[in-house]
């Protein structure tokens, strides 16, 4: 059980994806930099030590703390520091001595904090979202719709009100869930054009001081060409470091996406509950003895590390809620708190997703005995007479029927 | 059913009784003021318009916003102004002419909105708690102990992780709720030391500016004999006006009976559920037809309607710990907001615990066939072996038995 | 102040908008039905009723209740039997007969509470969208874009962590509020494809037993045609039951319009405080005499009333959460607390940014002089000096200045 | 910075604090059962063992999975099985042998997973709530009392509203933060009684299969003794181990925590604000350059950590809440999820309290000359007349002293 959960947070820090994002920005910056006439041989250096750190080569260095400047300025200034001193060991220079390449005036070079942090969380997320969250997800749907098809000729039993229904097909069942996990997709793609936009350029308040006309705009083009993804400069700077609105935006999505994982782990562990009590419709796979007391007992484990994401997911999103609407003037100062969480969600909600997928629902079975007994006992076929004798006469049938114990006749054309 | 389930809300509007604890608190202020010297002709006057006010008789004279000044300025001037008028009309003056009795300079007399507000917010918090919410709670918990001795020789199966597990009586099942029930009781209590204290006499900012030294002790005396509740002068008035977290700490009290009304709810329509198809240990009082299209369908009601208002109070709670948390300076201005979601939650918990006590709760009947049914076919009895054959043993026959579809003999003292 | 307030919630209880859009749904599925083969003299007594739902003449008979069964069955059975009657009283029948109408077998044919319900929520919510919240969202951007605008010459001190920093104009920091707002209607706009979605023709469970193919669509259609909204039929019946995903995704875009919201009237109060101790760069409009004990006093109410607007979403929105993510199998029965949030959210946010645009924001005027005596005073310009002099030589003058009490020379060219 | 803040989160994973606690536990049991006739010599090498564990020891052999089974199965049998190795290998066996010390039959005897776990956590959190939470707490009510002591001359304009009010002492405003925190201290103890009650005894439901009469008892007793701290075995199991409302109870006091942090932090800030523009009355510690682009600029980054773990914790309070609401039956299997926030919300607030301290409030300064000017310039003084003159006259002097940009003489008899 261990090595397939252990994996979901322990070894990744929050905040190593925004200096991976870090080093890709002043890679590009420094790119950006040296056609506005920095020295090419300092730009050179920037750019190789900044990729070193987009590599993770140097994640030593950074004690990735959250609960600092609510600007992340520490974050950046470490991230100048450790790149300029990478520069100027690259050159041959002395460590600390700033020379040849200055951590402000030269790794820092058109930028501020205030537009390289936000800049970087995007960069983040968005490598997240596309690197962890979307292929999470489209495996779990993949998986979803496989069994959809796998169980489109078995019919059982509904369920409204936790109470016996009318029948449906175990894949029509299934497939709202595989439209739900397509919907989340959906959700989250629609939040990324927000979050595409880049900050750099605004420098410390929005007004882009001390850069140059076209360096945004050539930055984010860079940093999209490095990454893949369609980044561009945020069209109102002011609103790119006061607020941070995508990444409410984008948690909202996430959100949304816990609730569906919420509904569809609670519904496959009711489903498979048993193995002689409960409704028994399903076969989970058995990856632990689920009990150190009560031998022979197999757990939904997958479901409930499931569920737990889902309700952290849930928290998470509070948190960068309550951040995101607190920002004053020109700045938000709770950026590390919100793209924290907002990482942990992203890469929570992946993870979760392939394990949930690998671990139970490729495993998953119909149990079609127990399907088909709960089926015939039903009562709630008597619907299917509506049109033909009127609701109050079905009505009283299935009421006498409920009293007497008796049963109802199945007829496969009560599945539309 | 509608019968059952209007009253929940609709009839009472969010801060009527926020008016109502304004004409305690400004009767109270009355009488000493008339100790510090107020003419007594007025100070009668006002004191007999406020006990209207008080009773409910003015109600059509207070429109209610909530979404006001944050100070619930507007409230208490509108309550000034009717107490005037009425206090004017009862000593023969004109309407609105201010004249014997002036809504500043003598209805509001040692006071102000900023301690006045919160003095009424947690008057009417109390007022609320002690006839709504702890007389729903203690009517749930009474019936829910009455079933748990009722049902205390009925031997079942437990489930845990959702799956079988061993047995348990349907007795100590119910015990658990009876328990948290009696706890939700005990945390409400816990939070109603810091209700209890009053703002007033702290005026405008906290210093008590334009009151009389004793102003603050009287008032609350008042209001205590007033109220049959041991309010007292709350020790720190800058606290007082400028932080609510006596409401963010009785919302978070409320939230957990949320949290424990929920696993109620869920857990009974769950053991309800079938007729044929669910778990159906469980029989609950049909209220109402449950479907328009599926004949002689019968739903759990009552338990949606709990798990509903579980939800809404933690929303509330959400909204009250976002207004708790941004008051500035001397002053929070989220009070209409804050007192608004409490009192919500207080009304919801106290009349969804009384409906869902009468029209569920008290009707449930074991359905012991079925329970015996199922307890005979558990596999989990193996687990009284594990002292004297080992764990490893006592597994292997469990799982010999699932194999084979085969069952254990149940003894009696399984059950300790 | 009252009036200008007191219409955004009291009059008109939550669950209005459901049943006018159960109105228009029991118009479009008669219109349908009668196509399908009903009796067109049935068929047209329903539609003229149903008009009258939807046009509210008969709301009286609708008491509205919220905390209900969870898939809101009493209000779809209300609906049906409020229609019945009024169409057997036209026809010139019995009242109470249920003929020549029958509630069940006509006004409800091929139709169940479990997808009329999730129907009439997305019609309401629309609707409530449409007429409601992104009017009001339109009317608080354009105020904003007009004062952005028009302060476009008024430079001023930019500030970040609450510190001084450097210069931008005034019009420009509106430009972040503008960009916000506008951003706040993209996202719910973006969150409406899956609203349009209706759950009709899914009936008891999803799989449209009792209806006729085709009906899903041409309700759908009818629907748009009659709300001039681009309705759809869901393409997965079973999740537009069991989950309401949907809903949290809109509430979700309402949670990030409520953090734009918050951070918006938070800075007006901030910039307008004084009016001598505090920041004192806006001069806000003033609307009504601001405290009971201290005259002359002004407060920002309207900017209370909005960030108490905004906490009440963000709490509505966990209320939405936790509802969404507790479906079980076929059915959500969370659904009445659910859109009771939604729209309650949407009506708030669409109300307060009309009555925040009218009574404050058109009226916000810029206190020049003041602006420019903070501006002068300022020390943070020596920004600008980093590319010349460099980051450690500009911060020595910074600090020395600071200590000195001098001041430094503003150049318009600092800003970019 | 970094060296002050780095400690707070990084280096200790959320649940060692629960392998610290169940080594406590291990340790407990082996002596009780030890007392029911376990053989001396096993028991005396399980209580060694323990003992390592509790004191850390053997913290490399846990690694410490969240997202594993709901009843954190997996924990309680990895604290086993390294128990039962570490107990053989004391005793020259075999590892891996489970023999002379197995890990079911003899560490984890009279227990379940499902008794265990829940002792484990409330043990925990116990402990970081003193060792940790309430210190921080006590040391940051401390120092604010130090700074109320020293400000208690320092008259100074109050603020409503935002908005200028009458005048208070420094010392008084500080004093209202003095108060909250020692309710948070208040509200943190009273909902201790409910954690300082065990499940152990309860096994597998909370029947207490396989223990012994006492055995309960006797743990907690014995659990009491190893750590100093009041616990007592739980009045009902079944509550214990199918419902956490103990821990949501706890998240909510640390909620409101948070509330007053939030309001605190920041005060602080917006009073700090400036040097030049903000409202300039508190001159904050210098702790580090606070900006990458802003030459000399000073932040208020303690204020920033403080908010920003504030939003965490209300975050992290939804997740608790929602896990806390969605037990099933015998069993809540959202535990180590709950117990992963608590103890982080616990630590954060604990952690940031000291830091929050140490780094700021105690070097926390009155900008007396800026506070006078205010004091000087304020019109609210005129409340002081309303009782000499009454509130509309009152209000006419302070609207023309407004208008003509005139002061009022102050007297020190305006602060009662």
């Amino acid at each position: 059980m261990q090595d397939r959960l252990v994996s979901l947070e322990v070894p990744r820090p929050h905040l190593i994806p925004v200096i991976k994002a870090f080093g890709i920005l002043k890679r590009a910056a420094a790119e950006v930099n040296q056609d506005y006439g920095l020295d090419p041989k300092i730009a050179n250096a920037i750019m190789k030590a900044a990729d070193e750190v987009a590599e993770g080569k140097l994640n030593d260095h950074f004690p990735l703390v959250v609960w600092q400047t609510g600007s992340g300025t520490q974050t950046n200034m470490n991230v100048n520091e450790v790149i300029s001193n990478r520069a100027i060991e690259i050159l041959g220079g002395e460590l600390g001595s700033k020379k040849p390449v200055h951590p402000n005036d030269h790794v820092n070079k058109s930028q501020s904090s205030n537009d390289t942090f936000p800049t970087a969380m995007h960069i983040a997320a968005a490598i997240e979202v596309h690197e962890v969250l979307l292929p999470g997800l489209q495996k779990l749907h993949d998986a979803l719709e496989a069994k959809s098809k796998e169980f489109d000729q078995i019919i059982k039993i509904g369920r409204t009100h936790t109470q016996d229904a009318v029948p449906l097909t175990l894949g029509q069942e299934f497939s709202g869930y595989v439209q739900q996990v397509k919907y989340a997709t959906t959700r989250i793609k629609a939040a990324m054009p927000r979050i595409y936009e880049l900050a750099a350029g605004g420098t410390a308040v929005g007004t882009g001081l001390n850069t140059r006309i076209g360096f945004a705009e050539k930055v984010a083009a860079k940093v999209a060409v490095l990454t893949g993804l369609p980044f561009v400069t945020a069209p109102n700077k002011f609103e790119a470091l006061a607020a941070h609105d995508a990444l409410v935006e984008l948690s909202g999505a996430m959100n949304t996406t816990a609730c569906s994982l919420m509904k569809i782990a609670n519904d496959i562990r009711f489903l498979g509950s048993g193995p002689r009590s409960g409704l028994g419709e399903l076969i989970l796979p058995e990856n632990e003895p689920g009990s150190s007391i009560m031998p022979g007992k197999v757990n939904p484990t997958q479901c409930e590390a499931m569920t737990m994401v889902a309700a952290q997911v849930m928290g998470n999103h509070v948190a960068v809620t309550v951040g995101g609407s607190n920002g004053h003037f020109e700045l938000n100062v709770f950026k590390p708190m919100m793209i924290k969480n907002v990482l942990h969600s992203a890469r929570l909600l992946g993870d979760a997703s392939v394990s949930f997928t690998e671990n139970c629902v490729v495993g998953i079975q119909a149990n079609t005995e127990r399907i088909s007994k709960l089926m015939n006992e039903s009562l709630m076929l008597v619907t299917a007479l509506n049109p033909h004798i009127g609701y109050d006469k079905a009505a009283k049938i299935a009421k006498t029927a409920h009293k007497n114990g008796s049963t109802l006749k199945f007829d496969d054309k009560f599945i539309k």
